[in-house]
């Protein structure tokens, strides 16, 4: 129940995480302790910046049915693309490989870049079919400039989009697949033992509908972060049940005088993003809780999906299976 | 003037909120104070946690026109329902009576529930026609986590519907008025001396266009708690006159520091929800303040109603009846 | 190079601030610091209020092509209109001219002002066609309210606009351009070497299309604010690439603490606005910036823009005007 094992073992919105964490992230702690909710929780993790520039190789791919998908492997791409992570003070190098037919780039929110790695065409910066490019991302903590200012840094829940396939916005690159979350940690930062990417990209959640929504999964107290991003035309809300989250940087309050919403619903429209960690069923229980947009005829049309909050040893809640029977009969949602 | 009178006396977007409060709310004080606007301001009232169980037993009607509602007693359900309070620490079992012919639940924003209270068809927790059945929230303070996380409470201006009249998402229940506020308050919150819901849901305002949309009054002084809920399939933007707010969990500011933003028009989309408190003209004085929805073809739609502030003693400020009739006239909008 | 310069000096979205703002603005700084960015910085410059009264003249004009504008003298209308600058203690009293054949307004948001300085028609606060009218606003510092509570003041960035042309809530004046920015500054807020107002209004920014939306420009290490404005009947998203700021009143953190989101990319719905101020190219260097809204179809129908940040002697950046001309060519969008 590593991170690692976690991120590489589940076939949607899950990042393969191992080629950018390694080393950064410690054993899951077997040490359970027992939250106010009276859930039994993980103790947290907490990691560090490496500081340091590392490399890797991104794929951008054709997929079945149209589609195009981002993978850091040949033959891996998938939809969202892998979960790309940094903490504030890294600089990240990726080799973008077109090996698809149409011109394509890989454009990042959040994070510091030259014009050369902008991935637009009015900046000259998409990578041909069967070309070869080098984006570089960097990264820095929060700063008190002159005068006393303090100057934010580049922690946040990010994302990353083609740029280029289609429209000089990227939006048949987008609408098909290419996209992808981008985290950029904070010293201090508590890891989160799952982590799953949600994408509202149009009538779609990560180019599905209902009932083919991923379920994402956690066991009873698990720290469970969520990452979700927005892209396409329309305007849309993201609610999860039973669960709920401060409205800022990270979730969670920096002190009983942190004067943060704490919400359960929030607006997901185009270009944005934020993210947040939940303890799986903490003050509920276990369960088969539905995540959907709330705007009522996207979560009828099919943007509804579930989180399954198995039990602290991973078997199935009671009534759980019955409820995953019906989401994929009726599809969340309909008459 | 005391806040369960108000509270009662009003017809629309008001509770009747002695069957929660009774006890909590200490008389209004009589004595007047001066804020910095210059508005004489009755002085703040606070109260604290009950930390025990409440039971209620809440009756799902039908209301003419096709219409439905949620209500306290037998023949009282109103749109939007009752508001439902709780300090944090509280449990609140509700007793859902469905005196309908149609299958509908109750499903809260913001506490805690396990599946059996979630309202979903997804986890078979509606009610059927002529059946009861109960559900339970709970609620819980900010706490100190492990590693030093401070984990959200459930404070907020939250907001309860149905989720299985029509569709697995409530779409026909919400839309006909199956809808209410729900505030969870911590220890040490301020206490209103008025309180107004205002709902937009689709092309209304709490179901009802301009010139019939409720005018929400107050006199000088008073301290006005708005509690702002988006349902439907369109987004809004809410819009008071004259009044305004930091944008977070209370509306006032922690202190100095408080890096939130003011605002007087906040996105309002649904499933959303948020609320505040103003001093009824303060720096402003009384007089017909309009609210309304800011996008242009809703607010000329129908989507705008008056906030009345009277003088201080209740007496009707020069120029606001002419206002009155006028909007009377013209629906706040039109060409 | 100075901000009373700047301000005048361009044709868009720009103030003539040079009567509001007068004494008020320290001359630039010469001196250049270096941002933990890497990028030569101008040192911050601040300011106090006045607390005293001013007094304005407004015209509002009608424009070639059915457009309509306020301007701050005789012939000198715009869309947006100019800035308006307040400090918190300030109050504005500004003499509206209606120099067209139509019935019009100025009703501002933020700031307070009583039912005579309201702009609607509801409470007949127009002004009608060759007539005059002052409207009077009023701002005040956050203070310590009755009770310990801290009541939110004035400052933020707000806006004005008409709110009786056409309709009682002036959609018809607001779609031909009757808006501007309004910014009312806190004691010790930083001031900015420039300052561009971007208004997004249905399908324009700033009432025009890609490839004729302005080219905003700065220096490289400038402080540059941007006053976002929505308006009209749709939603948007605002994104800036490669500057970030923080999701609150100021864009900068009040310390290493502050919860507040980071962010690159906000919605923007009609009547909302926010604004930040960025340190240009601090971090990624000179070059031409793409701003756009990012809902798809927006951009690539024409809602993107240029920001031009140059090297810091002025002068213009490698490939810089390649990148311009790519823009005029496809219109930042297209297909």
């Amino acid at each position: 129940m590593s991170l690692t094992d976690s991120a590489v073992s589940s076939p949607q919105g899950l990042s393969r995480r191992s080629m950018l964490t390694a080393g950064l992230v410690a054993p899951a702690a077997a040490a359970l302790t027992v939250s106010a909710g009276g859930a039994a929780e993980a103790a947290p993790r907490f990691g560090g910046p490496q500081g340091e520039t590392r490399r890797i190789t991104m794929y951008a791919e054709e997929l079945p049915g149209g589609q195009y998908g981002y993978g850091l492997a040949p033959g891996e791409a998938s939809v969202p693309g892998p979960v790309l992570e940094m903490w504030e003070g890294d600089t990240l190098e990726i080799e973008l490989v077109n090996t698809t037919d149409r011109t394509l780039s890989i454009h990042p929110h959040g994070v510091n870049y030259t014009v050369e790695s902008d991935g637009s065409p009015m900046n000259d910066s998409a990578t041909a079919p069967g070309e070869s490019r080098t984006y570089t991302w960097s990264t820095q903590a929060p700063s008190k400039g002159p005068g006393g200012l303090w100057m934010p840094g580049s922690a946040g829940y990010w994302h990353y989009h083609d740029h280029a396939l289609g429209t000089a916005h990227g939006t048949e690159g987008v609408r098909k697949g290419l996209y992808g979350a981008l985290v950029v940690r904070r010293k201090g930062d508590v890891l989160p033992d799952r982590q799953h990417t949600v994408v509202f990209n149009d009538m779609t959640i990560n180019n599905r509908s209902a009932p083919d929504v991923p379920v994402l999964e956690a066991n009873l107290g698990e720290r469970v972060e969520f990452i979700a991003i927005g892209h396409g035309d329309m305007y849309h809300t993201f609610h999860v049940h039973a669960h709920r989250w401060a409205n800022n940087r990270t979730g969670y309050l920096e002190g009983p005088k942190d004067p943060s919403q704490v919400i359960d619903n929030r607006d997901l429209n185009p270009g944005d993003s934020f993210g947040f960690q939940v303890v799986a069923g903490a003050g509920v229980g276990p369960g088969a809780w539905m995540y959907h947009c709330h705007v009522q005829f996207h979560s009828d049309g099919g943007m509804a999906g579930v989180f399954l909050v198995r039990n602290a040893d991973g078997s199935m809640p009671d009534g759980a299976q019955d409820a995953l029977d019906r989401y994929h009969q009726h599809g969340g949602g309909g008459h």
